[in-house]
């Protein structure tokens, strides 16, 4: 099955089952995929927490860069990975504890080798716009099967370094 | 006491204390810190993971991030909050389970009210650069003390919004 | 007349009246405007070139930079200057001597004092990306007219330093 | 002879002879070159110039995007071109009509197919830090001669599209 085909039978379940452990912790639920665009749910957690109950932006940026990696595996470029070269994120506002947040990705450049993408983070009815990134992404030689995601890890010992 | 002097006196502790619940979750040693300077040393847990042992790009951003935000109370500019404007991070290497991580922040210009700090993390020993991040901030008319860090997200309601 | 009827005057013309030095260089003609959104035409010249004929990364950074700042005035708030904190910029293609690029800008946020806006750097039918930028500016406390742009200068030693 | 000893058989001189027509506009003086650190001076010009006489962000970006792209031929990869995949741009300061500005680059992560570096824009004795700037670059496989840097453009073609 195409990596856009199981993204589709996720749609409405949340990712418990991801092979990702930190988006796991992250745990979203996904609302919407189509090629290249994803629309992740996400509700904040105690943990997620700055002292005066803001979502800490260090939480904003690590869904960010987990929403915008998933989104590579709806291109359907089932045999290779994607490694993130960099991430630019812009923060404008906050959200609560207990509060919804949507993240909604896209590409926005898709070369042979190199991919741009992007992910606005919205308050839950998308009236708000908390923050957005911008990554840079390389298409490695590594093949792999949905959710061998961290081979990015790999793939920076053995290309970016 | 302090600003500084607070930061000093917690050198090889764990911010075990820390008011903010994203820090806890991080859970850094401070090895050391100087005026615009902070060490700090994470252990890489299994929720930070990737599906093959590599350190998530999204952890790494939240080092960095929360790395920065914590040097800001070494400036000893004890009544003013300071509100993360941007964070732009490129991804060099990744790190495994179990692994030691450091985070070295530093001080690149203190204006009126912009600051400019960036975030290096390394490997143990810091033979490797992981990552490095570099962050604009705000320093906003709201006073507290140290660890209401998260004030910040209430100043992006008030200033940022 | 307000900023933005004053840019609607200028649809379809050469800015090579505007008080900024290097815009005059880069002798855009404005072909859209509306409120937060420009459309800017360019030839690329030969000084703008790197040896083989593309277009030059840093005349491209310089259109976003420059084409981002004029879509401040689009919003009407007259009486203040935006200085620009940073730029981040995604390069994707290139073009070539005598090529037609068009920069088309949108506000993406706006604050009370901090706006955000983005450029995409598009070939003559906007078929081909060549680079997008991202900007954070804030709105200081200095009353200008249209064109007195270069105020920004003087906010960074009064505001940024 | 190696790039690196063009490099510095170039020292004290300006790059009027380069083969790129934007750094020939740019034309800056090499003050000092090491593998992997390039030192130029500029001297600001009318046409780099605001309304108010300050150095204009997209000629600070433009300055900084060049003394990156020339820094990579300091690391004599004498065979391969590098192509730039993003450059982050945060501003300080700016500078007058006339006034010196001294661009320092330094290579912070060498990979096999990426770099990473950056750049600092300073006033003349570097009491003053205008602006700074980081770049990913990418290697690629198109063998080149110094000078034929142009070709960035070319491999954007090849590479990034």
């Amino acid at each position: 099955m195409s990596h856009l085909k199981v993204l589709k039978s996720l749609v409405g379940k949340e990712f418990s089952q991801s092979p990702s452990p930190f988006m796991r912790w992250l745990n979203p639920t996904l609302l919407a995929v189509e090629k290249g665009n994803l629309i992740f749910q996400y509700r904040v957690r105690p943990e997620w927490l700055n002292p005066v109950g803001g979502l800490h932006g260090g939480v904003t940026a690590g869904i960010i860069d987990d929403a915008i990696g998933a989104t590579m595996y709806s291109l359907d470029e089932t045999d290779y990975f994607f490694t993130t070269i960099n991430n630019a994120i812009d923060y404008f506002s906050s959200a609560r504890s207990g509060e919804t947040v949507i993240a909604e990705t896209s590409v926005i450049k898709q070369g042979k080798q190199f991919m741009n993408a992007q992910c606005n983070l919205w308050n839950w009815d998308r009236s708000r716009l908390l923050a957005k990134g911008s990554s840079n992404l390389f298409k490695t030689e590594i093949r792999t099967t949905l959710g061998a995601e961290g081979s990015i890890a790999k793939q920076k010992q053995l290309i970016l370094t």
